[in-house]
């Protein structure tokens, strides 16, 4: 049996403007490098070509002024982590979103819950509102040892205390609405950075972050088709950075290491308009073929759209299993 | 026969309010640490209790937006130079502005020009409003070989096209007002890096310029009647640096370098209200004592005030000298 853990952060999602960027530098940059001037445990910034979705506890979440740049998702959410035997569980070769589509994405999608997704370097987050959460614990007490983290402790949660009654309905429940997916060009990597080295990254991590929109005079021009995707997140002490491979070209490479495959990550990048907040199943409906063929995958949830990666060399089948799901979910 | 060289810079002084500082963070950043998204070559940015001065070129200049947080001072300022044979001139022992004590400031003091005095690690910059270039021209003729720098050529200066009268008072032309000095108990030290290794010190740095005020949660208070003075220069690729003994040791003790005496250098503040930009002869009454004495000293203009920076172990025979200067001035 599997630990479900529910992390000690009280998370926001919010997302700045692209030209709202800027008003914002100064609380970011104390977020990402001034560890001691701050209490948030938890931050993530990735851009996207529509904007910065900025995810923090609520620590990070009181640096920010109100602005017009500043949008703000009015929930509170909660990171679950799922753990087996306190190592990140591996009941498959693949590992990411994948590993845990079938037995928490899709439950939760059938229960109507709603998760906005969250790969690293280190591990997934899957991040569930507040309000949800005894609807969670209901749906996945069955499988999993549900702990809530307090104060670094690992509390176990009386499940017998949680009632609530779970919808009883199966597929029938979940109309999926399927959006369109885009395949950017872009191959992409995942890779982590000793916190300590963090200080030796600082100027080319601040450049690419908040400067990279005005032209660099020595660099081409980007690659027809290709989108401006760079994730950066420190939880926890942890640092995750996803970022294509022009970007780390930037970077130098002795500092950032990838896992030991060095894998190239391709994106599907899902929702044709933006997906907001509310809708159920959006996880569900790319990891479950996904978990079918066992193929990795990180997802990252952002403000606006949802992003998978999958290995470079997997990047065909996926296309052909989403073309496949696709069709059948369309004439069910 | 030294040299005067006009430098190929058109300057701009400025100040940002100590709340504003933070909405600046974005252009800032931008002068200080990535040079390949600017043409800016003149930079310096000073910290006092009251204010940021900032001193820089029309191409940093433009890198700032309008904002009430932004005083500029309306003239344009050229710096001028001193050199003899392509190095600084050494007629005495001493460095900095005591050298150009009789030779510059106090001729420029009896024409009424005023002047706003940068010194850095590599040299001292005096600044002159543009309108009074000729005035400048025909003081400084007789004493210097005067060269305007043009896109890095130095063109020598015809002075016979210069006609401009002086004017022929002496002494009793300069109604000087003695301002209140301060000498706050800070050590200085006046230092330097190699502009590729400022990437190793950016978090210190950035720390040090744009978060020093919230206060950090390990630090102790600070010292009683200890000023607030941080400067900042990054000039045609020189980097100088002139912080207390306090903030020094934020920084790695291994990259920053002073001049080989490691000298420490205590601070005359000059002016009890805001001195403004017009008043002739304020470097000149503190200057020329100092020249008197073969005393070395920096000599930094701010926004609203001035400060000479003189030995430590100097420091008590120059509140000796102001003191009877003083009194001659208050006597005659």
């Amino acid at each position: 049996m599997m630990d479900l853990h529910i992390l000690d952060h009280r998370l926001r999602v919010t997302s700045i403007s692209k030209s709202g960027l800027e008003h914002f530098t100064h609380p970011l940059i104390k977020l990402i490098f001034l560890r001691n001037r701050t209490r948030c445990k938890f931050f993530s910034l990735t851009e996207t070509p529509e904007n910065f979705t900025l995810v923090l506890d609520e620590e990070g979440f009181k640096e920010l002024q109100p602005s017009e740049h500043l949008q703000v998702e009015s929930s509170t959410w909660l990171p679950l982590n799922v753990v087996s035997n306190g190592n990140v569980s591996s009941s498959s070769q693949a590992v990411g979103v994948t590993k845990i589509a079938k037995s928490v994405i899709a439950p939760l999608a059938q229960q109507h819950v709603s998760v906005f997704m969250l790969s690293t370097y280190q591990t997934d987050f899957i991040l569930v509102r507040e309000k949800d959460l005894s609807v969670v614990v209901s749906t996945l007490k069955e499988e999993f040892s549900i702990y809530q983290e307090v104060e670094g402790e690992s509390v176990p949660v009386r499940c017998q205390d949680v009632t609530h009654n779970l919808q009883k309905n199966g597929k029938e429940a979940i109309q999926l609405t399927v959006h369109p997916v885009l395949i950017p060009p872009n191959q992409f990597c995942v890779m982590s950075l000793d916190p300590d080295t963090l200080p030796s990254i600082a100027t080319t991590l601040i450049d690419v972050l908040f400067y990279s929109s005005s032209p660099k005079e020595d660099s081409p021009d980007q690659e027809l088709d290709c989108i401006k995707f760079f994730s950066f997140s420190l939880i926890d002490g942890y640092i995750s950075l996803v970022m294509d491979s022009e970007a780390q070209r930037q970077f130098p490479s002795d500092l950032l290491f990838t896992s030991s495959s060095g894998e190239l990550w391709r994106m599907v990048r899902i929702g044709g308009q933006p997906l907001g907040f509310d809708e159920c199943g959006i996880v569900a409906q790319i990891s479950q073929p996904l978990a079918d063929g066992d193929i990795s995958a990180y997802y990252i949830s952002t403000f606006s759209f949802d992003h998978a990666l999958v290995p470079e060399e997997d990047i065909v089948s996926v296309m052909g299993m989403l073309q496949h799901h696709r069709k059948e979910a369309a004439t069910c």
